[in-house]
């Protein structure tokens, strides 16, 4: 028989349903040989065509003139804008619509059009996060934003429209009802326990041992209990940090390392899958209390999302996520 | 600039951004050519091969031995089951986990391979949606059944693994939180203005017009002024039937002709596109309650759910629902 786990994060339950009997392995797929070149003459965000990109934010090294390591740059398609005066207006009196006012920007982690996180140096997936807490830091200033949501999609069943590897990060000018349900659950926890719920998790997670995936000094990598997908990776600072935005340099490069390792067991162990992270970070208005803690949440996307997930918000997940992680161990 | 719409409906907002110039043909692709036949040796769903599926609950027409229009079978890699009792444990003392119980079953709309409810006749849709009829009433029966989620994948982006048309219904232990969050909308919409929200929606939909694709006696069938994806669409019966469990045989029928068109012009203007519905509906154990409105939303798969849909809930939706309705309306 299946069983149904309970996210502690969301109150939402996942189905973990195994009798398919798939074995870990089996979300391996043969590595695609794109037959990639180190430079593409078409590609946007490859070094030589910056003028295919709207106006620079950002540039790591800040010296540099030439040579570039990082960009970040406006998204030509902006899911919303810098452009226009934040508008409410009620159609007909009750449909709701609002001018799409916010921040959209990529960041060009490489300029080489071949290159992945889980294949970099660890200086340089460090400075592909001190853009993030760069640009993260400014957008959280604006007090139009909201909500920032930092993500990359890698891969085509993840989304990603341009193979050049890249994030983004959209800070809209409402808060999600997601992100919005997060906080409640978290500052119900802290006010019926005194606790921070994801200080909690992550406890409860290292003292299960299951799930967990590897520790850094400062870092915890694990499948969570309720994964909702297989192979689902959190990874989360040990220390009480509730937003991203005071993650400290030290942190930053010691999570470089973190996230390239994960990346790379991934590719190991599933063939380099398509996959989404997220970045959740404690609202911009609210990000000195105790109540959460930042962490980046990781989804392979080896399964589809269908009716059932989209007509309950209920994923369907067919491994043990205690499975997954000892499989995914092996490629540490 | 992009806009933003709230969905009246769960109040997450939708964005709608149009600066990629999409035109609503952009989204046609090229019927796949999967040269299938109309039987095929291998697949369970089949005629003379209905002892690769568990034992059959219901058949149409009742009395036929042999030859069947419909058949209802319980899912063999369930994601919840019959076995076993309700339970509720704490793993220590944080996580939640409980049995997956309850009920899994595939309607097998037909015993043809290649067939499709677009190409099917009237009288064959009928059939299929009186067994949703039937099997909704006897898992509404149920008292374990907090939640009925009957939905159909259509293709592989839309996550099904078998092509023989099918849908399926589960039954789960738990409301999911998307459910509930839907039913606490109406019932506070109820509670301040004594009216149901589904029918103030169908009611502006139709006064707007611009988003209805057409309507029949008793259906509206409408782009949703907040669609999250292009083309999706909603099918909402005109009176006031909060549960498809009420629904009459005359109203099965007129259905019928009603979805078999509109998916009909999701062919021709689309090209066969992916697509999952979802049937919803008043909580089994509140379907008395004029808060609530059953109905169909049928989400086409034609844009990919990428890591901003995961970390916030809300979509970017590429092409404004009333152009999107201009477009399908010339194929109805």
């Amino acid at each position: 028989m299946s069983i149904l786990r309970q996210d502690p994060t969301t109150k939402d339950w996942v189905i973990i349903a195994t009798d398919r009997g798939k074995r870990p392995d089996d979300f391996q797929k043969t590595a695609t040989e794109f037959a990639l070149l180190p430079h593409d003459p078409l590609c946007p965000f490859c070094p030589g065509q910056e003028n295919l990109t709207p106006p620079e934010i950002l540039r790591y090294p800040h010296d540099s003139l030439l040579d570039w390591g990082v960009r970040v740059v406006p998204n030509k398609y902006a899911a919303v804008g810098l452009k226009g005066e934040l508008y409410r207006k009620e159609t007909d009196h009750f449909f709701r619509e609002m001018g799409g006012v916010g921040h959209h920007e990529v960041i060009i982690e490489t300029p080489q059009h071949d290159q992945s996180l889980s294949r970099m140096t660890t200086n340089e997936v460090e400075m592909v996060l001190a853009a993030y807490h760069d640009r993260y830091c400014a957008l959280r200033q604006d007090p139009q934003v909201k909500s920032i949501v930092l993500f990359k999609n890698h891969g085509e069943r993840a989304g990603t429209s341009l193979i050049h590897p890249h994030s983004q990060i959209v800070g809209t000018p409402v808060a999600p009802l997601l992100v919005r349900k997060k906080y409640e659950v978290a500052i119900s926890h802290f006010d019926d326990t005194g606790r921070c719920l994801y200080r909690d998790l992550v406890d409860e997670e290292r003292l299960a041992k299951v799930r967990v995936l590897f520790e850094s000094p400062s870092f915890v990598v694990f499948h969570p209990f309720a994964s909702r997908v297989p192979f689902e990776t959190w990874i989360a600072p040990k220390n009480e940090e509730a937003t991203f935005g005071h993650v400290t340099p030290r942190h930053l490069a010691e999570l470089a390392d973190v996230l390239r390792r994960t990346l790379k067991a991934f590719d190991d162990a599933l063939g380099n899958p398509d996959f989404n992270y997220i970045l959740h970070s404690a609202p911009p208005e609210d990000d000195t209390k105790h109540y959460f803690l930042w962490h980046i949440q990781i989804l392979p996307r080896v399964s589809t999302i269908a009716g059932f997930e989209l007509g309950s918000g209920i994923f369907i997940n067919t491994i043990l996520p205690e499975d997954a992680a000892l499989y995914l161990k092996e490629y540490l």
